[in-house]
């Protein structure tokens, strides 16, 4: 019988044949990550090791979560992970100002390429998915267990396959795309299991839309989400990838746990309302919510692409007087790059704040954290009781084209009620 | 016997003729400020008293200390301020996106006038008075008496007279001037005084040079620190001032409580050492010290010259792997400004991390609060014992010229060490 692209990751990685759903194995990890709230825990447990670091180039740590520094405690806590940096001459510690949102970062930077196995102390790891890789959260002290052996244990995940058919609307993308598949399976739809992205529709999705649908594969409970690699992949990694890379590729008779198959050619565009990324609806058919707060970036959708989208709505307009629009892009390149575009000041000239980049408000951290009874519009990956801020605010993810409309008009909104696609 | 500026705009709104050091009067006020912090408690104080607002014009709201806003207390602080402007329809409330440090948004947007009569809830409303206004910060209370009577009372001060002469050094500007005349008087030097800045050099100098001088006048203790309006004026008012303004100047017989007059020809580009603003001394005698973060911005040093002055210095060049450079454009219009010139982009090239404007830092806030042992350079206005975050860490004031050199060399540094003027 043949495997899964996932399947064949971890066999790779753990110098075998062949692997099954449900098997343990021992895998070689590639590139190992962790951010201002999880690399100090995972330090902690790693120093009682008194081992050296198996692979200090694997090691990828981003203080991206609570920077620049919300509070003494979250400045303690990046100077753990920046001394440890350079104790151990760790290359890939980003600092702030050079660094930008992890999971926007390392794919950006080169340090994760297809084929992969990566583990991250974040649970949105599983976006490198998108790259042809094996990627999956995991706690602190698997990382720092990892850090010291280079390699870590895994279940294989059984995987189900998505195929998505059909020709998109204008405006719907990637985020709806994975909103609506969440809406459909659940949050626990996938749980434990390997989503696999197929179909024409995800041939034609650019690589930043690929990004944001297995980012999110996580809000479906999966242990990844995966996308196989394709020319696009290949352009993506030319000229960024640090080491040699591998495309896999699914068997014809590989075995998954289901199939799903959605035509998505009438899929408008989709919210998730509070509190659950499963709660979705057409966006049409929430217009009525008023809103505070807009929010636009994210490990999500704060990606190039998607600010390319939100300035194509804003451009020219105003942020509605009773909306804080507040744009952070991902990463520092991106922050440059946009700035290049002149998106940067189609935001500002809106009425939009623009930041450095940072997790902040997505996690209710910093830079945008909600009062009691406000509403935001976020194009962030999670809606839960209290996500960003207080337990009676809420959050309805987004695309950042729903975002950017809905800022403009002050309630939720399909792009067309702003400007024409 | 003559008046000085500031006892001359004290008597017009006091509808009087004269008026002398000591004396309390009873005067009208023009403009009325607060912020996320203070105006929640002044609103509080104000509907205690069951009456109308004075003149709903005359108040500014600007939410700038927390926002975006750090954590749920301060979104419930920005959401009460909030509440209140659109109940009592503030023309001046200014929104996340939309808004600037206070100080440095009033002058921007015409809100302060010359000869003008403001009280702030904020110890740096005494900036205004480089546009020969009468401006002091006072209580959340007395904010809220004033926001019902529209008037409120003052003991006039004394008046100091500090009379700068010689030619500035290149790099030397407000800032250099200030530290240096706080270092020379102490940080009470000023005791509920009027700083008067006058002599050739403050004729020389830009208007942000000199709200840089007048917003730390309050580190001396001054009641109040003003500059004689004069063409200079005239020409920053010219399209902006939204309001008739009146150009009082001192009488050659005015009484002055001490006159000092500084030669600062040879004055070198000042560092205000920890823990207090009068510990100046030249940068040459302390580049030995090595710092960890470089704030460019802030009420103090936070408008357009302030970024060109960075930029000059940080161009082509990067910031040094062991400093996090953090530049915060006081206002969303000096930020587009910023854009406009290319500023932003020397900035993310060299690696700096640019943020939305808000005071965040300056007073440990957020945006950069520093840890354990941590030492900062920052173009703000106070260094006392953990102002910036820990009670261990350590902040060193100084221009824009002298931060953004030291971002570069990772010690404190003479611009002259990175950049030629």
């Amino acid at each position: 019988m043949g495997m899964t692209i996932t399947e064949k990751i971890l066999a790779f990685h753990a110098g075998k044949e062949y692997v099954e759903p449900g098997e343990i194995v021992k895998c070689r990890v590639d590139v190992l990550l962790a951010n201002d709230i999880t690399a100090p825990l995972a330090i902690k447990e790693f120093e009682r090791l008194k081992v050296p670091l198996f692979e200090p180039n694997a090691l990828v740590l981003v203080p991206d979560h609570f920077t620049p520094n919300k509070d003494i405690k979250s400045a303690e806590q990046a100077k753990t992970v920046r001394e440890f940096a350079r104790r151990h001459r760790i290359p890939h510690y980003f600092e702030v100002g050079r660094m930008g949102i992890e999971h926007c970062l390392l794919p950006e930077q080169g340090l994760v390429v297809a084929g992969d196995v990566v583990i991250g102390a974040d649970s949105h790891t599983c976006t490198y998915g998108a790259l042809g890789a094996f990627a999956t959260g995991v706690g602190s002290t698997d990382l720092a267990a990892a850090m010291a052996l280079g390699e870590t244990w895994f279940r294989v995940p059984p995987s189900l396959k998505f195929v998505y058919t059909g020709k998109l609307k204008p405006w719907v993308g990637g985020k709806d795309l994975i909103l609506y598949t969440i809406g459909q399976i659940g949050v626990e739809g996938a749980l434990y299991c390997a989503m696999e992205f197929t179909g024409p529709v995800i041939e034609e999705l650019s690589m930043d839309g690929r990004f944001t649908m297995c980012n999110m594969a996580v809000e479906a409970g999966a242990k990844n989400g995966i996308i196989a690699p394709d020319e696009k992949t290949a352009a993506y990694l030319e000229g960024r990838a640090r080491r040699p890379y591998k495309f896999f590729q699914s068997d014809p008779d590989a075995r998954y746990q289901a199939v799903y198959e959605f035509d998505v050619s009438r899929l408008e565009p989709q919210v998730a309302l509070p509190h659950s990324p499963a709660n979705t609806r057409p966006v049409t058919e929430v217009t009525h919510i008023t809103i505070d707060q807009v929010v636009i970036g994210s490990c999500t959708n704060g990606r190039l692409e998607d600010l390319r989208v939100a300035a194509q709505v804003l451009k020219g307009k105003k942020v509605h007087p009773y909306v804080r629009l507040i744009v952070i892009p991902g990463t520092q390149e991106i922050y440059r790059q946009a700035l290049r575009e002149g998106l940067i000041e189609i935001f500002l000239e809106a009425g939009g704040a623009v930041s450095t980049p940072t997790c902040g408000p997505c996690l209710g951290g910093h830079m945008g954290v909600l009062a009691k009874g406000e509403r935001a519009v976020a194009t962030t990956n999670r809606n839960f009781v209290g996500r960003m801020g207080h337990p009676e605010s809420e959050v309805y993810l987004a695309s950042p084209a729903v975002a950017a409309a809905s800022a403009v008009l002050g309630r939720l909104a399909h792009p067309d009620e702003v400007v024409k696609a």
